[in-house]
């Protein structure tokens, strides 16, 4: 069980921020932001300590149906260039000093190396048009897994966690789950994802009613996991499951990241009160969790590439909320006097 | 004359971003900014050099009709704050290491300090009600003195400069600028400043139309300026204009700065091409400007705090913009497969 956020703070936290040189609610959502960090950490002076960026990967059974303009090899690929450093999540963690951990968490080409963390449940998903994607042991083993990667983290010091994903095909997963949990009509939650032409759109959509269909009776977070997700997807909800209960603030990406902040907050609601989506991601889908949540995300700017991009570009605008509150003069101190 | 951008490398810029490993185009605005940033420098690979904000701060006769909830003193008062290093824009600067100058264009209470750069035009300006805000020549000298704090700050070697200002009344001043260089209703353009409550917005409103109709015949950007702008706004669109010509990137904050902004771009059209607007103020004349010049700005955080914050917070998105353009590895480099 996921507690409430503890909210004894909330009216000394305000007041604090009220206290600040700046006409009252000036700093808009860097004020919001700064109240939520310092009430998750329960204090007036929060801190932003080692922030850990885990980027999971996984291949999709699905893509068997020709759902994706990318062959299946780029997941293993991009986990290669990952580990080169020459993504763009790459450039954007050394930006920010983020600490980003690598986890296979099973792509269809296995592929070993001392940076990246194991934590394979298999070599990619089953095709979900033919059954669920996962069986129930690997859903559990992979949730499990999440959470270790998560306490891990944390015995290292680390209070802020981003959750980023690689893998080819699971912009498809991400509608399905989207369409089921809100239970919105799956076109408005299928995208080009990667880029499909119009041709490719109409074959993605075709086959997606298909497999939503099949798993008709897959209505609860775990069973919508299991039927349309990715290793990657369950790993993450694990972590984010584990970094809520252990009072972790917890970035958001974009879509494929946000489905499965989605399930985790249909399981436990207050997960939600841990959560920060950096971006609204160009995909149609991640609007409808947006508002589905009832929550605005920090940066707009059209991107749709994952990784946890959208997380490592936006933390500097959380490190400003942060900063704002512990280093700004209140009128007293500074000596600037009110309004009349 | 400002000159416009030259292009001549926009084909081979596009391809470089389009190599890099990524779905074409999902870095969204981010790869707008790098191909504007290395079109202004001319190279496909630019760096951000010293990055500088230059803070104007004046005062406003047309304060005496009580269009301000803050005292007018408040403008030395938070001048003195930033010496002190308390105000949010000096947080925020010294996160990004942005070099901050303080410019006193004119308060009413001088202020002599060595950080405080003196570029004064006056004990703040004339009461806009009752006549021009300044007079031509101290227009022209305010104009002069921009354009030297722009060549200063490029000497030593800054290639980008955010202007920011700091001013009790200054926002009625861009309200009545926006106004009439947009030729939309006063109402559009005003709104609570630093905080007015109902009765102090009405009372605004009317003391601004008054001053509108009174100066009928101020219809050119600079004829606006002298009838309703402020010292530090007058010394803005020196700077501004300077740095289009120098060829620097110009980092533009919210309403006031994007008021004299609106001045600057409807003086000299080609201007535009080397601005970056940061953000979307919450005040409603900002929306008017943006509109107006058809821009999209890069953060919406809700924030109206001015002194150069909105592109403050903002500036490491434009260092990611050039990150992942110089850092990222190219499909071939990185050995990853193309869509199909």
């Amino acid at each position: 069980m996921i507690k409430p956020l503890n909210r004894s703070l909330e009216t000394e936290i305000q007041k604090r921020i009220d206290e600040k040189t700046k006409p009252l609610g000036s700093l808009g959502q860097l004020e919001h932001l700064a109240k939520q960090i310092a009430l998750i950490q329960g204090t007036l002076n929060p801190k932003l300590n080692m922030p850990s960026l885990i980027l999971f990967a996984g291949d999709h059974g699905l893509v068997d149906e020709g759902i994706s303009p990318y062959p299946q090899q780029v997941t293993v690929e991009m986990l290669k260039n990952f580990v080169a450093g020459g993504a763009a999540i790459n450039c954007f963690a050394r930006q920010h000093d983020l600490d980003l951990s690598l986890i296979d968490c099973g792509t269809k080409i296995a592929f070993s190396h001392p940076q990246v963390i194991p934590a394979r449940q298999g070599p990619g998903t089953k095709n979900s048009l033919k059954g669920p994607a996962m069986t129930n042991e690997q859903l559990k083993s992979a949730v499990e897994h999440g959470r270790k990667l998560v306490l891990a983290r944390k015995k290292v010091g680390s209070n802020v966690i981003g959750f980023g994903e690689m893998g080819i095909g699971n912009s498809s997963a991400a509608a399905l789950i989207t369409s089921r949990l809100c239970d919105v009509p799956l076109e408005a939650c299928v995208g080009r994802g990667t880029g499909c032409d119009d041709r490719q759109l109409r074959q993605k959509s075709q086959v997606l009613r298909a497999v939503l269909e099949n798993h008709s009776t897959a209505q609860s977070p775990l069973e919508v996991m299991q039927a349309f997700g990715g290793f990657e997807m369950a790993t993450a909800l694990g972590a984010i499951l584990a970094a809520a209960e252990e009072g972790i603030l917890i970035l958001m990406d974009g879509f494929i990241m946000s489905a499965v902040g989605l399930a985790a907050v249909t399981l436990q609601p207050h997960v939600l009160e841990y959560m920060v989506f950096c971006h609204r991601s160009a995909s149609p889908g991640h609007r409808i969790i947006l508002e589905t949540l009832g929550v605005e995300p920090v940066l707009d700017l059209s991107m749709r590439l994952g990784e946890g991009t959208g997380i490592a570009v936006a933390y500097p605008l959380l490190e400003s909320a942060v900063c704002f509150l512990n280093s700004m003069a209140s009128f007293k101190e500074a000596e600037v006097s009110r309004s009349l």
